[in-house]
């Protein structure tokens, strides 16, 4: 698993000139760095005396954290595996008629998943910005920079996810389905840059004004 | 060294109650990735039939972002120790007046350390924005979204620094150097969000309309 690598060799091998892991692997890693500071809001806040109020509600944001960061950090394996099937797709021999309509079925199959995986990623990415949001309101004051942080690690894996669905949609020949991924695509762009700025000002003010 | 741990590891100690690693070693983190995906380009550009004439301007942009990356590596790690060194000030005795000024002198140091920390952060982010921008003018356009990708991780950290700043900024004695840093990461994050945006559009309109 990709993951069981050190951040040095995660690292390297996306700065490598192999084609996997690429952005859409740290786009995953970024969204599931999101939810895990969202976590650790929750965690630092929990039991803290003078927010037993918020009690309840960082228990319920933490289970949901906890969840999409395990899909994220599963995505990781993912994206490499849809880019590899995809390029496995295009080796696939052209001689005969029949090899070349077996290949279009495999490519279209394999853009498909190759699709619906960053498009995965941004739903879980969206899930991440609307729990740091709570994590900003109710967390402790001591820590609610990392829901900041937080929030904008999650906006930018969605927005690097947008961009490894861009690539994929032009090549697909079922358009009804390229239409469908991009309308949900840019609807997840335009409400997440809304209400990602919302809590990156919330706490900057709960930081004080410098 | 922080680096060393795995993916799973990293996620599970910044998901954690522990004070460290932090938003700050995620902002690191995250820029580093963006200068590895700023290299990675460079190696699948570098050599490339067809993109013959790229070759000195990739050469030259994977110098920079290897060297960048290893400063925000190094970062990871020195994020913390910053942050460690300044709850250890705190924690410091405060009895006798002679153990009081001792304790400020020990803060004002720390705190200065922990201000410089991630504006040291956004300054390497800044030059990943800048690198970000030559690989997508010049990159192979398979993997121009990874150029995409890095720009969005590197203004995220940039951003994420900012928030870092924003922190330790009110409590420093030295109003001075607080006045520096904070018109620093100002004019850092005016320039590069502008600069982050036109890169984003560079990368989406080469990835074609969907």
């Amino acid at each position: 698993m990709i993951t069981e690598r050190t951040v040095d060799t995660f690292l390297d091998d996306l700065a490598s000139g192999a084609p996997t892991p690429g952005g859409g692997s740290a786009a995953a890693v970024m969204g599931a760095m999101g939810a895990a500071l969202v976590s650790m809001v929750c965690n630092v806040t929990i039991g803290k005396k003078g927010y037993e109020a918020a009690d309840a509600e960082m228990k319920s944001v933490r289970t949901e954290s906890e969840s999409v960061r395990r899909r994220l950090t599963a995505m990781v394996a993912a994206d490499v595996a849809a880019f590899d099937g995809l390029m496995a797709a295009y080796r696939l021999p052209k001689q005969s008629e029949e090899d070349k309509s077996r290949r279009a079925e495999a490519i279209e199959l394999n853009l498909r998943a190759a699709t619906e995986s960053p498009l995965d990623c941004a739903r879980a990415c969206a899930e991440v910005i609307a729990l740091a949001k709570r994590a900003a309101v109710c967390g402790y004051l001591g820590v609610i920079s990392d829901a900041g942080v937080g929030v904008l690690a999650a906006h930018a894996a969605l927005r690097s996810a947008a961009l490894n669905v861009y690539i994929n949609v032009p090549s697909l020949k079922d358009r009804t389905f390229a239409s469908l991924a991009t309308a949900e695509i840019e609807k997840l762009l335009d409400h997440s840059a809304a209400e990602t700025e919302a809590v990156f000002a919330l706490v900057r003010d709960k930081l004080g004004k410098p």
